[in-house]
């Protein structure tokens, strides 16, 4: 999405990026969301354009309604959710996630649950999940503002190129993941 | 679940468990069942009220419903599987976990396949899985005693909170997997 | 697999395997095929007889017909997939893995990946998976030669483990994944 004619430097346009909290107290008042404007500055400290956050409760049907309205624009390149991925009865973005992505991405919840492990055995009780709707790459993240941050670290260096290759900016990519 | 009125310092009521063996060959009284009682006494050394072993053929429709029991009566905590994770013909215990849970908990076994490489790279082969029914966390143990209890050492110190917030005794959890 | 009569030294017939790239480019063409390549000289060199490489473009239906075809003659125990694993739009081996597989076995992927990640963040882009369909242990490769080598290297050790328990030839294993 370089402009036409510009010689590629690397110069791309900045990544599109939504955040959504997923939390029954944020979405009703009782409580200020924390995690959401955290996320929202950890991305635009990226050089992203974040819309957001979106506070939405725990409740599946309107988690899939906010993720499919938001990736059918086909705007966004990224969603990053906070909330909702642990073991409580209420706690469903996992399911959301996958019930709307079309593809899965296990990798990344893997490498921050791996990470989040040499911090807290705590770690393994993240359910989070990540998957691609369209050309949209969802990831959940957890619920506190400072595990965000700590996961967030986890996950930024990969998302330049995440993006590049959803776009179809990285065809020729040799990277582990990529395709022959 | 502390008794009302009482002042909490943390005391709860002890983890509801339960321990399930599949074994073809234990199921048939050819083998000695001897990983079952020894996630028991694992169980029990951290306080746990532990029943079973319950020794069930590996046969997947007779999982489901032994899970399924065990689950429904709405008094268990946690049920912790042994045997059947492998890649054998007749290993179904992911499969019928699988297809009990609500919900899929990935943490505890990407925890204990991770910690179990640094041993042997023959942990790759686990299918261990681990899931959500109602409140009850079931989770995929190996089926050798020596195994079991170098992979309990992984979980073991995850089980109290786990506990906590499928009970919602941790609603204000701030962990890395809880919502916000 | 012994043959008959002959002593019990730990010598099994030969891991047989086969190598499918997934590969628009190298399937209209347009690029040589160069990971299929690596990944069979890789096999050789463990003393695997391997088919292939069969190159195959990124189409879901065409990769699990190709899958189907190769697993349902009963005489291979390996399917090595290299290619289409990404997130790029057409990247879709880890669904038609997904779909042909009667039992899915996450530790091949989670273990590449965790080494992985230790070398870039990019490997948390894999959405590589492993599944087994029938006897035959299929396991999602990376898609350029430089990746299969180094994620060969971290599923070779388990392999010959893998195939004994596929076959049958491990009954009594005691591994952390075996069953009891």
């Amino acid at each position: 999405m370089t402009s036409a004619g510009s010689p590629d430097l690397g110069v791309r346009s900045p990544i599109r990026a939504a955040v959504v909290t997923l939390s029954d107290k944020a979405s009703a008042g009782l409580r200020a969301d924390a995690s959401g404007p955290a996320l929202k500055g950890l991305l635009e400290g990226l050089g992203a354009v974040v819309t957001g956050p979106f506070v939405v409760p725990d409740e599946q049907s309107q988690i899939e309604r906010t993720l499919i309205d938001l990736t059918d624009g086909g705007e966004l390149d990224l969603i990053l959710t906070t909330g909702g991925t642990g073991l409580a009865a209420r706690d469903r973005t996992p399911e959301a996630t996958g019930a709307v992505a079309d593809r899965l991405a296990p990798g990344f919840a893997e490498a921050m649950r791996a990470a989040s492990l040499s911090v807290t055995p705590h770690a393994m009780l993240s359910r989070a999940t990540a998957g691609v709707r369209g050309k949209t790459l969802i990831i959940n993240m957890p619920g506190s503002p400072k595990a965000c941050r700590e996961h967030f670290a986890v996950i930024a260096p990969a998302l330049d190129h995440a993006v590049e290759t959803l776009r179809g900016e990285a065809f020729e990519c040799a990277s582990p993941g990529g395709s022959a």
